[in-house]
């Protein structure tokens, strides 16, 4: 706001007209969004960067950013086979090359024979490469034990995001008591907020149980639900499992349970589960909810409404630069799904190279492929070690006073509670900061470790949190959680 | 409404209760949206196209797509040198290959030392990779003259209709008769169309002068936004130069006209400019709207909003597949500006392969470059051939009775008007089609021949006409204007 005020005292000084387009003139909806996880503090991180690039002395020789699931900038090394077959793909003149294995080329010619012109440069149908999506539903019915997948009901889209708001897109409707509202998890992550804060729907809070490993809880669903009817028409339940940024991996009972109360109260489901190859925990396994509605048959299996969402940015690729994903929806109504191929249209398509390497993910090499056993050992190694990086941060977390995290059972982040004493809440209310948003700025500041405050991502009344990535590098990571907890503890007896 | 009938009925037959998401009860404004470049017409194509391969007798051997502009999918070669930048950018291994010229590989390590972990898998920044924009800027400043360009109001796209649906986006605000309404061009491209249906703004239409090659007169423009004050609150200006579907280049008389228009009347102004390289008519040349502003001095330069798109997938590129381009923003309040950068940010960012081939778009190879003399060549060649199809199509409608087509001085596109007889237009009528929407798809099922009808673009009313790209090889496109030619001959006998 002190920018604004700074611009209006301006225009005044120079005795110009206001603009055309202004704060208080824009569209108000998009001023209501909020993305805590490129917020301020990540643009204050960017700063600190440029300081030290510019030779300023700081307590820290490096910015860490914990703030994003991005693999890849925190020196995971990408998985060879899909960067080959899209090398490939990219330039077919590398197909006459000696340097790349048979069943990378194989593959590339099988894309750029499935592309129009047989090029990536040319458009795919909006929905994607038929011959993509095609390999996707096969993938779908191998990860679920061979419950069917239609080709024809698989969206491919530019990253995972992009598939959540065309759906969520679709849902909202009608004005004041009847306008939409879409039931989301606290903590979230903040894309369902902004999105929803984009379209005027009504963001409906369940919250999830952390004293119970942040469990997600059908009383708590329908407690939300009935207070939300006397303001809204709840229309929407967004599940995301593995969760993001609470780690949990819901059972199958969980599941189950959702989904007969979405039925019963006529929601439309929305599973996030981008991290379904994210799971680390000994006893966790992941569950789609496609798999678990056919399982349990009628009247569920051929009425509940879902959409699944999935991507290439997470799992063992990282490939986030790429922004690639997909949607699968389940009893859709036919006339909508027109209405959605219409929409995704104007749009023209998903970009071609994410398309490639999503192909690549859904089919990758079999056992008698040269690639194989490469591409196997590349994944399990970097599985293996997020797993360790789940566990070590859990482990190191628990083991500093004030600090309680829940295991990491899944996705890619911690959500530690943290205790900060009655001054510090007091000076951050002082400075009109999320107290838990003082801390992470203070930590910031002090130690070069850039993580996002729980206010970003919701949390109960007088809980503060924050969500760090265990993306940062073996070597790097217990130093790093080391000194945040030593960070923790001096802040703690400098507010005591 | 046939099949939402359909939906009905058998929902009823079967007894269930309706779905969650249906017909009736999705979002109306995404119910209104229309996108006819990629319509039933389109539809109807791929049937076509699968029948053929099904072995289904047709009078015709082939679907020629010319409803959209997808230069690769018409057989355009990609031009070299992006494509061994990016292919080196994708598999780094490349760069000690010796199949690679040395400057691609100065680019390509270049451009990996911007990218977060040095990878394209990495996000970039939501307004893209820093160096990037740097690139657009200096590209920005050589286009005009050595006008500054701040690489800090240059946003990365997903291809140029991200930026454009961004832009629009803030500019909607209102209700009833405080509704945002935007002037665009008629005939337009229909993305803009389709995104002021989904915003709820209303679209307020000005005609372009088919008498006078498709001139924009800013009489009509006064015309249009007198009637729109009366319904709704216009805000926004969006011109199509080179013009799309039309193909007209405007003068630089033109542009300081429609900008003085703009300050009075204090409107935002969007330039679509994605078919800048695209100039072929003697006399005619490419003026950018932010150059013309900042020569017209104050007190328009300093004030005037404009935002003015670009694309990778037009020009000589074509590179649709990747979905890479970008908006510069000129005298945008910076408190705005800080909302789109936010806006942004909970999309993540542009696919990182569009914005390696922008940079190359941007910053090609220099005369000193090993492959300057290459890539000039082959560039020279696509938009070469390009002005010896826009001429050729002219001539070749010009000389069909009742087909009158202004020249093509840019862009992709020809968008000739028909005289259809009265009785084609009755029986349209009868079958509940635009008279152009059943001239083009009797077209389609004779002759394989898909373009688009005028009706898709907005047309005076009681006109006909249809798009088609320039786009076909030049051995196929002679003889496929001269079928269209003759189809529309028989038709008219047809029916008359």
């Amino acid at each position: 706001m002190a920018l604004r005020a700074g611009e209006h005292s301006q225009e005044a000084a120079n005795g110009l007209k206001e603009k055309v387009l202004t704060l208080d003139s824009m569209n108000p909806c998009v001023r209501r969004v909020e993305y805590a996880v490129r917020g301020p503090i990540v643009q204050r991180a960017l700063e600190l960067e440029q300081e030290l690039r510019q030779g300023v002395k700081k307590p820290f020789t490096e910015v860490i950013r914990a703030n994003i699931g991005d693999a890849q900038a925190m020196g995971q090394i990408p998985i060879t086979f899909p960067r080959q077959v899209l090398a490939l793909c990219v330039h077919p003149d590398l197909l006459n090359s000696p340097d790349f294995p048979e069943d990378a080329k194989r593959k590339a010619e099988r894309i750029l024979q499935a592309c129009g012109g047989h090029s990536l440069g040319a458009y795919s149908i909006s929905a994607g490469v038929q011959m993509i999506r095609e390999d996707v539903a096969r993938y779908i019915e191998r990860r679920d034990g061979g419950i069917p997948a239609d080709p024809n009901n698989i969206f491919l889209s530019t990253g995972a995001s992009d598939a959540i708001v065309t759906v969520l897109k679709l849902l909202v409707t009608g004005e004041g008591r009847t306008r939409t509202g879409v039931l989301i998890p606290i903590p979230q992550y903040p894309l369902y907020s902004a999105a929803l804060a984009e379209f005027n729907a009504v963001q409906v809070d369940y919250y999830l149980d952390e004293e119970r490993a942040w469990s997600l809880d059908v009383a708590e669903l329908r407690r939300a639900l009935g207070q939300a009817r006397d303001h809204c028409r709840p229309r929407a339940l967004c599940v995301i499992n593995p969760g993001n940024p609470t780690g949990q991996v819901q059972t199958r009972e969980c599941i189950e349970d959702v989904i007969r109360f979405a039925f019963e109260e006529r929601l439309f489901l929305l599973a996030d589960e981008v991290y379904q190859d994210n799971v680390y925990a000994k006893g966790s396994q992941f569950h789609s909810f496609k798999k678990v509605l056919m399982e349990m048959g009628p009247p569920y299996a051929a009425r509940q409404e879902l959409a699944s969402f999935h991507s290439i940015s997470k799992g063992y690729l990282g490939e986030c630069g790429f922004r690639g994903g997909y949607v699968e929806v389940v009893n859709m109504d036919a006339a909508v799904k027109q209405q959605m191929q219409k929409l995704r249209s104007v749009r023209l398509c998903p970009p071609t190279p994410g398309q490639v390497l999503l192909d690549v993910a859904v089919s990758p090499p079999a056992p008698s492929d040269p690639s194989f056993a490469q591409f196997q050992a590349e994944r399990q190694a970097v599985l293996a070690e997020l797993a360790a990086k789940a566990k070590l941060t859990e482990q190191v977390f628990n083991e500093a006073p004030g600090i309680r995290c829940n295991p990491v059972q899944g996705a890619m982040y911690s959500f530690p509670r943290v205790q900060l004493p009655p001054r510090a809440v007091q000076r951050a209310q002082e400075l009109g900061l999320a107290p838990d948003m003082f801390f992470c700025l203070r930590l910031l500041e002090e130690t070069g470790i850039c993580v996002v405050p729980g206010s970003g991502f919701g949390q109960r009344e007088g809980t503060y949190h924050f969500r760090m990535t265990i993306l940062p590098p073996m070597e790097k990571l217990r130093p790093l959680l080391e000194k945040l907890s030593q960070f923790h503890a001096k802040f703690t007896r400098e507010y005591s």
